[in-house]
Parts: C-alpha cells; sequence; structure tokens
C-alpha cells in the first residue's frame, strides 16, 4: 500500500489520533493534493462535457448513448471539486483567483449554477433530443465560463 | 466554448464529418489528452479509496458515512481510466509500460480484476462493518499493486 497512496498515508498519520469526523480541509494532506484533486476532477468532467458539446454543436456526429452517457459522468463529476478548495489553496499550482475565498458564498453559488445546469443536460441528453441537449449544453457552458471569468486566472 | 474546451474543439474539428460512431481512440484529440485523462481519473479515485483504506487501517477514524461516500466514488472512477489506454500513448508524460499493449489481454484483465474488487469493496462498505470493508481493502489493495507491478515503470 505504501507505494499506491504515499500521499493518503501521510495525511493519515498526521490525522492518526483524531477521533472525530474530518473536517473537508483534513481530506487532503497537503494544500498541493486539494489542488491537483481538484483540477484533476475538473478535467475529467470537461472531457465528458466537451464530447456533449461537441456533438450539440455538430462537430461530431450525434449519438444518442454517448450523449447520455457522457453527461451521465460529467454530472456525477461536476460533485467532486469544491470540497477542495480549501483555505490556503490559492498558492501553488493553481490558477484559482484568491477572490474564491474572500468572496466564498459567491464562488459556492456559480458553483452550485453549474452543478444544476449539468444535472438539467443529463436529465434531457437521457432523452435523446438533440435540440434540447443543445440548449442545454449551451446554459452549462454559460455556468462554466461565467465560474472561470470571475475566479480563474489567465 | 473555446476558452473552456480547446483540446475538445480541437478534437472536434479533425472528426468533423465522420458519420459514424466514435472508437475509443477517436474520443481524445491527442494522445497526450489520454494520458492526462487516465492520470487524472487514476488520481481521483485513488485519493477516495485511499480515504477507505486509511480507515480501514485506522490511520483515521472510522465513519461508516464517509468510508460508503468514498468507496461509491472510487468505485465509478475505476470505471473510466481504461478507454483512455490507446494505442501510441505509451510515450510522453507517462509510466505506462509498453508491455500493455503487447499484452493487452492480461493488462484489460487485471484492470477488471480491480473494478471488481473496488465494486466488492463499494457493497461492504454500505454495511458499514469495519471488518469485511478491512478486508475488501486488503484485496482491492493488491488488485492496484498487482497492474503497478506489472505495468507501471518506476
Amino acid at each position: 500500500m505504501k507505494r499506491l497512496f504515499p500521499s493518503m498515508l501521510m495525511a493519515a498519520a498526521a490525522l492518526a489520533g483524531l477521533a472525530t469526523a474530518l473536517p473537508a480541509a483534513a481530506q487532503f494532506a497537503k494544500p498541493e493534493d486539494a489542488i491537483k484533486y481538484r483540477k484533476n476532477a475538473l478535467f475529467v468532467m470537461g472531457t465528458h462535457f466537451g464530447r456533449v458539446a461537441a456533438m450539440a454543436n455538430g462537430r461530431i456526429p450525434f449519438d444518442a448513448k454517448m450523449a447520455a452517457d457522457n453527461a451521465e459522468i460529467a454530472t456525477m463529476m461536476s460533485k467532486l471539486p469544491y470540497v477542495a478548495f480549501i483555505e490556503g489553496t490559492d498558492k501553488g499550482d493553481t490558477k484559482a483567483d484568491p477572490k474564491i475565498w474572500a468572496e466564498k458564498d459567491k464562488f459556492n453559488a456559480a458553483a452550485t449554477k453549474m452543478q444544476e445546469e449539468m444535472a438539467k443536460l443529463n436529465v434531457v441528453a437521457k432523452g435523446g433530443n438533440i435540440d434540447t441537449i443543445k440548449a442545454a449544453v449551451g446554459e452549462t457552458g454559460k455556468s462554466c465560463k461565467a465560474c472561470h471569468d470571475a475566479y480563474r486566472k489567465e
């Protein structure tokens, strides 16, 4: 196990003896683990959303099952990244703007908006109608962009 | 959209006009996209499995809901990486051993073994019994290690 999950074992060692449930921050051993986690989760989400978007935009052929499958995974992935925006993770290998922590409620609202739009896309993707999928892709994409414009540094 | 998903749009452009469903390889624009995708998916999986393992090993306090939630996500994540082990992705920023492609059936069997063990862990994690969770964590960890030992370069 040591070779497989060194960072988790370090986290575990650091936390040994705690008797209460762990707060979100304690789920990551080091700030850079949280940064890597959220970037990785967002990349996987973006890959799957991107495929649905490419179909909606007519850039790749529409395939109803592929759209539904990718929307499902993107929706699941949309739930993961935000627990990792913990205090102290505005530095390092990240484009996260410090504004995120200065206005956390607004940031969380923007994240929630994206999750809601992605969930709506997931529902319509199961319906297989390209026009409704296209509309939902547009709304979801807007919610991605709004958050990036406000909270991602170039 | 262009700012958000440039690699997907490049993939889309490259694929425009195809009239059939896309093979796995065509789901990634460039070999490095496939490499990044599988590494990112494996890292997210490892983070969640690592938390269950840390509880099973007594390194962090056992919390039944946290174990079940993390096992669920790890199981979902376990399904994602393998479609990205496409031909031509043994080079670049990867530790994937070229043996993977020389003996793809054996590699796929090792991947399936891990997915099966993770799915079993997910079932027992919902039961909340730390001893059965511990046993399933052990089997899952062994399946991770077997594949890394055989197919991951140092």
